[in-house]
This record gives C-alpha cells, structure tokens and sequence, in this order.
C-alpha cells in the first residue's frame, strides 16, 4: 500500500516551506534578501513603479519573466486624477498583504486550514503636516487600525494564536509599526 | 490687455494647492483625512486589497466611481506563484511614490519645472526574522536605500533643496522612518 500525503495547505506547500526552513537554519546566510522598487514620475501625482529583480539565497533571482508594474496617484482633493491609489493607501495595502500572507503561512505551519480571511484597514492623517501648513501634525498617519476576520477548522482560541503569531512575524508590521532607516541620496545632472 | 497665466506646473494646478493650503490654514479641520483599505485571502501568498472610499475635509470623498484593486503575491522562493509584487515590494512602491509626489508638489510651489524625477530604492532583509528561525534578525527591512535622478530648469543646489524639503514632508516617509502605532483586531466567527 501507498500512502499519498497532499503536503499542500491553504495553496502552501508545507512540504516545501519545512524544508525552506530547515535549509536557512543550517545556512543561515541564504536568509540575507534585497528587494527593489525602480519608479518614475509621469505627470502631477502620477507615477509608477517597476519590481521585478531581487536578491535572494545567495544570488540573483531570475524566476520572473515579467516585470510588474504599478502606478501611483492622488484623488481631485489632493490635486490629482486618481491615476492610481495614493502612497498612503498602498502602505495601508502593503501592510494588509504581509499580515495576511503571515496568517496563512503560519496556519498552513500549525495544520490550521483557513476558510477566508479579509480585514479593513484604517489610517488617520492630519493633512495639515504633509502639506506643510503647520509644523505640529506628523506628516504620516497618526493611528491604524487592523481590523481581521479570520474562520478555519480550529477553535477560536486557536485562530487567534494564528493571527497573534503572524503579527509577532509580518516583516511589514515591524516595518510601520517601530520604523526603519532610510537613506536618501540625490543626482541632479 | 488681458494676461493669462498658466497655473499649471508639473502637471500640478499651483493656484488650487495655495488655494488648498490657504483652506487648510483658516479651517483646520478640514485637515483630518481617514484613508482606508480592504483586503481578501485569495490562495496561497495571493491575496486582494480593494481601495476607494476615503474620509476627507468633512465628509466622505465621493469623486471615485471605480474601486482600485491590487494584487500582492511572493515568488516561488518565498512559497507563491508570483500573483503580484510582494508585501514588502509594495512597501518600497509606497515610499518611492510618497517621495516623488512630494517632490513634484515642492518643486511645483517654489517655480520649479522637472523634467525627470526617477529613483531606485532597495531594502536589505534578513529572512530569518519573519520565517521564525532566528529570533535575532529583525522580520522587516533593516535599512532602506533611496537614490533619486532629478533634473529640471533649477540650479543643483535648489533641485537639491526640493528634495531635501519634499523628504521632510512626505507621510510615508514619516510612517517608514519613525513607525506608526497599529492596532491589530479580530473577529473569529
């Protein structure tokens, strides 16, 4: 007899992700990554970005045949055309994605098979600080707030671990929430 | 005679942003904004944020008759099928946008006319953090890079001071340098 083990939970391969751990355990230096986000100016508050290379595991990542391109605005009230979400709305995004992503990649760890997971975002900003109208306003958000529903095959208490956990390691929750250096370097030829 | 003046520069109406910014001095509540954002498992690494109501100068922004719908995925290194730019991808969009816009903005109110602004930005990730192996590595990015090109009719030194301004205003740079607090809800039913 045979026993065939679908290793694949919540569209992850556990067998894979197992394995993915156990390697960087043992080499630890495989962990260091680069990602990159090239982005031009079009016209106003149009602009758009450019991500497809990255480094990872010791080289150049070469698995994407095609570049994804994507493009940021403002709405008329911010003096654009809403050519895309703003800078604001897509942290607010990315910061939903790596939160989600952690929840399934740690449910799919602890044998947790989810049925949905959606969330709401909110960030509140007093406009006054990113346009320059009074130094006392921040200019970035004041406050989010992550609102999740999560359901599954376990119990409350358990769904919730889950979420505690992915939070515990989102890279962009760590990110927004205890902020990271920027170095910004200007060429004006 | 009769003078017209183009008020438009860099794709930006100058006489609605003093109009905006003089708004903004005399009613300062108007500058409370509320931005927001939903987003939906999919499968795997792949889920979808939904982008259009916003909260804005006293009531809630209507002018958006189509919702902005964005994808976020991982590479197959990091377990997905490449359904969107990753989380932390996203995150370098967000800035690089956040930056360029300010740039644009300044460099529209202070007479300045660009003919390009481009930038490359990367971050450095130790992956460790986020895959739970080590607790040692932070999960996000331990430093990000911005190198922008930026050329226009202005002197370097006062393209320059554009930047440098723009840096000091811009809300995602805020929210990425100096972090946010987030608070994190869920429901389980």
């Amino acid at each position: 007899m045979t026993t065939i083990t679908n290793t694949t939970r919540n569209g992850v391969d556990t067998e894979k992700l197992f394995a993915t751990l156990d390697l960087i355990k043992a080499q630890p230096e495989l962990a260091k990554f680069r990602f990159r986000a090239t982005n031009r100016w079009i016209d106003g508050s149009h602009n758009r970005s450019t991500i497809k290379d990255f480094y990872a595991a010791g080289g150049e990542d070469t698995t994407r045949s095609e570049a994804f391109e994507i493009d940021a605005g403002e709405p008329a009230i911010l003096l654009g055309t809403d050519a895309g979400p703003n800078p604001a709305e897509y942290l607010l995004h990315a910061l939903a994605a790596c939160l989600t992503t952690s929840i399934v990649y740690v449910a799919a760890a602890r044998k947790v098979e989810l049925t949905s997971v959606e969330s709401t975002l909110t960030g509140d900003m007093d406009v006054r600080g990113a346009l320059g109208v009074d130094e006392e306003p921040r200019n970035g958000f004041e406050r989010i707030r992550v609102s999740f529903r999560v359901t599954g095959n376990a119990s409350k208490e358990k769904l919730r671990e889950v979420v505690e956990r992915a939070q515990r390691r989102s890279a962009v929750y760590d990110i927004v929430t205890n902020g990271v250096p920027v170095a910004v370097e200007v060429a004006t030829t």
